[in-house]
């Protein structure tokens, strides 16, 4: 859907057919034969047009997510992938769907607002008009005032201002030095400066651990009297931005959990400035929640390219993203960019007529945002038991898995996340890409998605060092992310290079080479 | 409202109490009372607070900003200034309201969306649930094909995409480069590059004229049909940041608008694209306006610190900002910082206990954004009118307006508007400032507000230059035009600089000089 713009990296059709590189042997043939087809023939945007536009947000177990899971099992069979299925891997719990979203500020005037509603909320049972009020505690005793004075009210928490405009800029690429220094970085170093997933997800544990404290308290009095909301911010959400997660469990047996609404800052201020000058402040607010709880199971999309190879076609390599996302947006640069990959990946691979020797699995996970329970699912009943370290006779057939899922930027290289022995190998599939920007290695790790369910049973899980564009600024858990924020060209490259990767890795005359296995209880690295 | 920073420019005491620079004197004396009151009593951001939280956005002739105007002759007149009154200069139209507005995508999924109403539309009578419809039309014979197809429709005007991602930063302020080349422009030559209010201003009269065409048609044949909405955006309108000003005619006589939309780009672009590909969208809409018709005049708030010089008292030096607003946030950056900044100025003088000897004279505009209606009344029923250029007396006996208007940078220096009689002397007004990094002088013009009414008579009118933080990129007319954008320490040190340059201007022995008298017919320059 959108501008289509010719890709500059095709190969000259006079490059050497086969490269040897630090004793890799590339066929150089079916790389070029790959970016041809991403060039002229992408179906990436398309792909992420229905996984996002037509689909909508995909949050785990929700009818969003079955959807946009059952569009692609229809697309990879169409491919001619063979055994697409949703693939269950454990109990998640309850879907959740907004229904409606109305917040406005009606007195002292009447003021439209940007609010969504946390995940897995309860609504408001109808239009409510409420009276706002200011909620200051430093701990849980000094709560005890607002006992018996919440019943009807929408509770703002008291807080300080700390919103800066932005001097920088909100997208960005990797520049020269960047990617030098994560080259240069030694194994056991901590992960780059701006590993954005790994620092999201960090944030998110933080938050999490706060979230058990003083606002969690405050919830369960205001449930217990009858409060009509609570407003939640941080002064990443500005300018209309506004980053929502999940407003607490969403296990089939937990209750419905109050209604939090996250706010952009600049509402939430404005509304917390005049009620705590003294000016009453009113909200109108009707939300519309719906809870799905016929079947509480957690799936995963599976399917293969079989191997052509007699002798290899039982070993695999994967390949995968999480498809599930938060519901503030459509989930377009997490993940469904990853997915958009993922599937072009392998469509290019179709497509191009090249014959893999190995097994080539796909796998769009879901339950990733709530914790990688995917991923981990399908890992513990395939590969083998990370707190047990007990493996499964597959973890022996297994080459590698490749993980897309930091955003729309550009691949610029990869992580080796501590494994060296593949540092050579890496460099040389990264060769034929070097002209659009992708030759970084760097031995550090990288956190927060799914590769860490494959790192934690020992088997070589690789995750691509991307540009970060927007995903720590705008777009990561906001309503931001959205379709318009993904980067054609970017997704273009990164396809063609996953779908090479992939092909190499399947066509390599070994599996790709491990690290050492990691040890009973100490294999909860990263997560 | 915000924390308080110390500011770090006051001069020392040991400063010498007369400048001679460029055989203009100067009380440094006062000016350094005047900065000392500001940086340990400012009320810049107490007044920004009640201008915008307080009071919500101040439209025209609306409720809103008759309720600013209010408070601020009840501040000018606590801060004993005299004759504080709202002066009213003529005709303007229909005061308007927004009462409720809540919009939604409900079709093929539920989705919040971010619109506002444009100013001076109807609403929907109620919630309505209306299918989207694309026009696509190249010219006005084309939209024949629509005609008696659009009853209880949302229209979606076809556009094409054209988002990019900020890879620059939002908020900017000038570097040494832009302030020399500012600095060594010549006379005559265009204004400089990045000078906001002119650019907006001229992107908004391109935007009406087009509006004159295509969109007005189909308005006209939807309103006669019957449709419910109308949709709208522009790729600036990213990020959850919409701008967003009038939907049409406001004068008594005209008719109410159809209802206009100003939308989120992707929430616009996600629904043009989903519809085009077929699927049906549908939206929830319940807008709900008012339009107010009791007093269609136009008003001014006008307040005066009388001269103490017997001889100059007569003589008026005026400062001045507008004080109306677009609707979208609270006009903080467009114009509250402008407002605070002129009633902080009159009050530091006031505070500061220093006596002017002319006459200083504070004017708080409206209906500038619909075209600078409030100077150019007051203007020509007191000074002269542009289009005879038949002058009343008080014209011999004004010296100068300064005016602040675009956003909350701080003043990096001013424009002299082609005057370059006045150079050396704003020079030795801005020396005591140049610690604060106001010293450029240019020969520029700039166009797009208030002080462009005086210059039309020949009078001499200023306008600071300010860094353009946010202005062009977030605030300026949209719904991020709210009090946490400004910035505590550019206000104060800009409220200081006014009072210092009205001070001056009333102390000095001669007026201001003038530039020659603009002939009869060429005066509409800057317009």
């Amino acid at each position: 859907m959108k501008r289509f713009t010719p890709l500059c990296f095709v190969l000259a059709l006079s490059a050497p057919l086969f490269l040897s590189a630090q004793d890799e042997k590339i066929d150089l043939n079916a790389i070029q034969k790959i970016r041809q087809e991403e060039a002229q023939r992408s179906k990436v945007m398309d792909i992420a047009f229905h996984l996002t536009d037509v689909n909508g947000p995909r949050l785990t177990v929700s009818p969003g997510f079955t959807k946009a899971a059952n569009y692609a099992i229809q697309q990879l069979k169409s491919w001619g992938l063979t055994d697409a299925t949703l693939d269950p891997w454990g109990e998640f719990g309850k879907g959740w769907e907004l229904q409606r979203s109305y917040v406005a500020m009606s007195a002292p005037y009447y003021k439209s607002v940007i609010a969504l509603p946390k995940a897995w909320c309860s609504g408001t049972n109808g239009l409510q008009n409420a009276e706002v009020i200011v909620v200051s505690a430093k701990d849980s005793a000094s709560l005890d005032v607002y006992r018996g004075k919440l019943a009807g009210k929408i509770i703002i928490m008291d807080r300080s201002e700390d919103y800066k405009q932005s001097f920088s800029a909100d997208a960005t690429r990797y520049d020269a030095d960047a990617l030098q220094k994560m080259a240069e970085a030694k194994p056991g170093r901590p992960g780059p400066p701006d590993s954005a997933a790994m620092r999201a997800r960090r944030e998110q544990f933080a938050q999490l651990r706060i979230q058990a404290t003083l606002p969690n308290i405050i919830k369960t009095i205001a449930k217990a009297e009858g409060a009509v909301a609570i407003l939640s911010t941080n002064s990443r959400s500005h300018d209309g931005t506004v980053f929502v997660q999940g407003g607490g469990g969403f296990k089939a047996s937990d209750p419905e959990n109050f209604l939090d609404l996250a706010m952009a800052y600049e509402d939430y201020m404005s509304m917390l400035r005049l009620a705590k000058s003294g000016t009453p402040v009113k909200m109108e607010v009707d939300v519309k929640t719906k809870f799905t709880t016929n079947d509480t199971k957690g799936y995963n999309v599976i399917a293969e390219i079989k191997g052509s190879d007699k002798n290899l076609k039982d070993e695999v390599v994967m390949l995968g993203g999480h498809l599930d996302s938060w519901h503030g947006g459509t989930g377009a640069t997490d993940n469904a960019s990853g997915c958009a990959i993922m599937m072009e990946a392998v469509r290019l691979i179709q497509a191009t007529g090249v014959k893999p020797k190995r097994t080539i699995r796909i796998a769009l996970w879901s339950g990733e945002e709530e914790g990688l329970f995917g991923s981990r699912g399908y890992v513990k009943k395939t590969f083998g038991d990370p707190a047990t370290m007990q493996l499964l006779p597959a973890h022996t057939k297994f080459s590698s898995y490749f993980n897309v899922d930091n955003g729309t930027g550009k691949i610029r290289g990869v992580y080796l996340q501590g494994n060296e022995n593949v540092k050579n190998i890496f460099a040389s599939w990264l060769q034929p890409f070097k002209d659009s920007g992708a030759s970084t290695i760097t031995v550090n790790n990288t956190g927060g998605t799914d590769h860490l369910s494959f790192d934690a049973v020992g088997l070589p899980g690789f995750q691509f060092i991307q540009d970060p564009i927007e995903y720590n600024t705008r777009t990561h858990h906001s309503n931001m992310d959205t379709y318009d924020h993904l980067i054609e060209n970017d997704l273009k490259n990164s396809a063609a290079i996953v779908a090479a990767f992939v092909y190499n890795a399947a066509m390599r005359d070994e599996k790709l080479p491990r690290k050492e296995l990691p040890k009973v209880g100490g294999n909860q690295r990263g997560f």
